[in-house]
């Protein structure tokens, strides 16, 4: 039941990418090319990714009317890490509006020197991107979100809606990961206390509870498949191709692009921006959420990263796509003559 | 001769915004709306700055298909300062590639609390929007492009290209705006040496030419009109829309929009591409080049600015335009249902 | 018996300050004058601190031939707070010596508007008399004296070290002001997780027991007329003027007097050093402890805080001192004709 | 007849180092010792710098009473570079009194990772000992000491005032350096044009004869014997030990001293004030001027510099001299035993 609307547009022929084959190929093309990049090295301050296979490569597309296509190691679960950001803020700006998720934290580039202990001028995490943002929308999510909830409550809350998100698809829970992360984090830790001194977090948050609420959401579960699914409905202005269920609101869907179009790739946000020009956010289990907005979402997967966190491969595949197609936010629709319109 | 695309066009009933009169009405509404906006103070670290009335309002819109809307006081010329460098900066993608210009200035913003006159962690000016790297811009084009040619005849050539891109319309020059600019230039001057000190500039490069022919290209004249003629270039792959002349390549094109899209605004750039999401430049002359890829370009003008730089009206149009319409990057195409597609 | 130096020397006619009485006149009237002074806050950040009466006001001095002279609230005890900084200093540099210290934490004052959040350029904390450095200061004293002692051990063993200092003095434990530290202390968490993700700290530290020591050192409790004598054990190299027992060495003291130079006064120190030109340290809690080397110890205590963090009463104290008395260092001993020699 | 003062205490046998000879004997120990260090680079910013042999290598004594010491090459010239920044911070505290000076530039050091190029909180440069607050002291004595002085007059007026302090020395000029010096500032023409931009000059400034007194005062050129005579001077409160002038006040001189201690070594001076405890000035000529308070002058030069721009072997001098003497501001007069107390 879920496919009734990819059915019925593959009856009319309407699909957003008419020769979804031949452009499959061209995804195969570049898989194959990429694989051949074994640069980086896998993240290993805690040893559940620190065993992880260098190996692992995987990518999967979903268009917004519901064509897919993957490829690779795309059905091994992996912990979403940071690749959680944009989908718990998303949640946030649904559920409270943006004029009140902002008012807890901003939505600019820290510029690439900045320490990101430091707040903003405003004395807000720079964007949700960053740990210090996303732990604040994790807070809010917690406190002013269904306060009533307990933090079981508000765990199974987000997952329900991350699920919503992958079109139904079963989330898991990696409880060493979490354990792990939260034994590790000296880092979030010292952010946390930091902003808690400077008042940061909304009245009545619990900090434990919110520091755990965080690394809860980085320690779910699911795999390329599912992620690429997820992208997809942030491309289809928060519409799941798959179920056409609204999970958000195109507002929300648009702040969320924004952000993830000038600080979703860490340190190499500018660079990404410049020369791929789309909306992505990767986290250290070597996932990349990319989004092609209006056409499709991508998932890909391999754990190996460079110095500045983002899977190598991953982005070699960002670099050559754009390449090859017109997807980068810049390129024109009808001029760019040596590009590809699929 | 230079209307026959147009009216091609106009018989095949192709524009892109087919109800160009319909949209007009919504452009004036915004118009009238923002004149009552008498915030912000005129520019006042020169005098034929200071001069200008605060009064002064015009919006010019030209179609990527050469449809024009004009309002108010489009026909007085102003000075472009800092409108003039995305314009640079294209030219100089175009005549060198960008990896040649990129070899010498970054593609990122700055991060807002950072000091100007820090380089990047390349030692690089961080983007080509900001003063530093608009500097060294002009001492590429001066240096690098067509070595052999004096400071006058560099000046004429790239005077002949903004008029290209404007369509053929003629530019001005206010020398005493260039005189006052150059004594007025405390901080540029900080920022040239800082540069020279680090070695920023190419070889050969002629430090009291270069800072000239800088405060030449900010000292040059146009109007509303015809500005919003060289934003439609922009929108058009750098093919004018008035002479169908490719002004530029589109990959030029691409990169001087992803940079206008994030660092055109000072330090409003942040919010400005959160909250409005189109590649815009702003300069203290009281102008704003806004670039609707695909779709037009609009210059909007009055002197009367904002604490960060920009014009109050202008930053003001922008966002009401993209509340009424999905212009804004990420607004989605089919599924935001309170915006109008045009 | 703890006097037979004095009486001995006081039979040679030989001490330090020889008109004792008439300098502790000149004392006394500084010590009115300040009186008046009822600018600054009484810290509020925990209520023990805050209930404090900003009325207190206490002079002691000890000479380094033990002639002493006390006025005001001299016997109300008051916990440390930062006046222990460089006690623990003291303390660690004599047992672990300068070098194996310094290969923790630096010796450089940190910049008025360096975030003390962040490290030196070596990775270290600035110097032992900032909080980050203070806190790594008793990572050392816990893990690398004695190692083996329990923290109540380690408790005690300093406890009994601050006595020897106050040549043989009680001192007390404000168990509710440690108990408050603790709980507030979100800015102190904060660096001390990112010193441990930024692996600052000896191997083995135990983080929480590191902590808790910190603030038990910051808990101790004395009054003016002990913490004086303190103050006058380093100005006599770490001999106690009162017991004439070595209870620190020469370099330890001088190594903490050129900190306490550069250093003590929080953002007033490079102020304090050009116009008072003493080492001295103050707290929260309204303490000063200010060395005249060779001459005397003094404290003055008053819990009025200027902005900066120091006693508005101790800075005017030390500032109307050094007016009167040629006790500047850098004033000259022979030629400074407007000022007493006492 | 310059002589007079030290020949009366010679036949009163009242000297401040009574054992001068075997003192000396000592002083040349180290001097043969530093010898051997040939680490460090000369200088080439310009090629009369650059050209210096880096085996120069002298030492010059001179104490508060006039007894004098000189080994190696002390009579070969040198321009004084930034140890001329004290001086002219002294003439202008003399002559203008410490609020008017420290009405533009402040008395804090800056921290060691801050870019020189940044004013302090208050918009002011850090302190007179760096570039940006030497300029504004030039500017200082050009601007508002006998403001109706020419340039060539206030050069003339300087150089005197050099001499006096130097016991009527004569000073040469450098013009070569003088004009190299001019043509390669590009760092000093930076700060210049930043502090002009904040208006950090008094009114009325010239800022291009202000910055040509700058280099000027850098370019005057004087060898070891002459510098000794001047830190001389300056350890005995503005007294000239070989004429009896009163060339200083005393509190202009204790100013000095402060701020050398604290700031006079480049980004060494934390390390400097902490293990020699001496105020000190160093230059890229690789001259050293150091004071040891009511004792003695010393000045050492060599051009072989560190990478923080301090002389090699001065450096090295400075920490075996208070090695071996008690000469380190917080050594202990009576209690440090392993020391000599000449």
């Amino acid at each position: 039941s879920q496919n009734i609307g990819i059915i019925s547009r593959a009856f009319r022929h309407q699909f957003i990418i008419p020769e979804f084959q031949s452009f499959s190929k061209e995804i195969e093309e570049i898989y194959w090319k990429c694989k051949d990049n074994t640069d980086g090295k896998v993240a290993s301050y805690i040893p559940q990714l620190a065993r992880m296979s260098p190996n692992y490569w995987g990518v999967s597309i979903c268009t917004i009317d519901g064509q897919k296509f993957s490829i690779g190691d795309v059905n091994v679960p992996f912990t979403l890490q940071s690749c959680s950001k944009p989908l718990t803020y998303a949640i946030a700006l649904d559920q409270l509006g943006a004029d009140a998720v902002h008012a807890y934290v901003g939505q600019e580039p820290s510029g690439r020197n900045f320490n990101e202990l430091i707040l903003d001028h405003n004395k807000k995490p720079h964007n949700p991107m960053i740990n210090a943002g996303a732990i604040l929308v994790c807070a809010l999510l917690k406190t002013l979100v269904k306060p009533e909830m307990t933090l079981a409550e508000k765990f199974d809350f987000t997952m329900k809606n991350f699920e919503r998100l992958a079109g139904g698809e079963d989330f898991g829970f990696n409880n060493a990961v979490f354990l792990s992360e939260r034994e590790a984090a000296d880092r979030n830790y010292a952010l946390g206390f930091y902003m808690r001194e400077h008042k940061c977090f909304p009245l009545k948050t619990s900090f434990r509870e919110c520091m755990d609420f965080y690394f809860q959401c980085c320690s779910m579960e699911a795999n390329c498949d599912t992620v690429a699914v997820m992208a997809a409905t942030l491309a289809n202005a928060g519409i799941c191709p798959l179920t056409e269920e609204k999970v958000l609101g195109p507002e929300s869907v648009r702040d969320v692009l924004s952000l993830m179009h000038s600080c979703g790739m860490y340190d190499y946000s500018g660079q990404f921006a410049f020369k791929v020009g789309l909306p992505a956010k990767s986290g250290v289990c070597g996932g990349m959420l990319v989004v092609i907005p209006n056409v499709m979402g991508i998932c890909t997967w391999s754990p190996g990263l460079d110095n500045l966190g983002n899977s190598c491969r991953g982005v070699q595949f960002c670099e050559e796509l754009v390449k090859k197609f017109n997807f980068h936010r810049y390129d024109n629709l009808t001029h760019a003559s040596n590009k590809t319109d699929p």
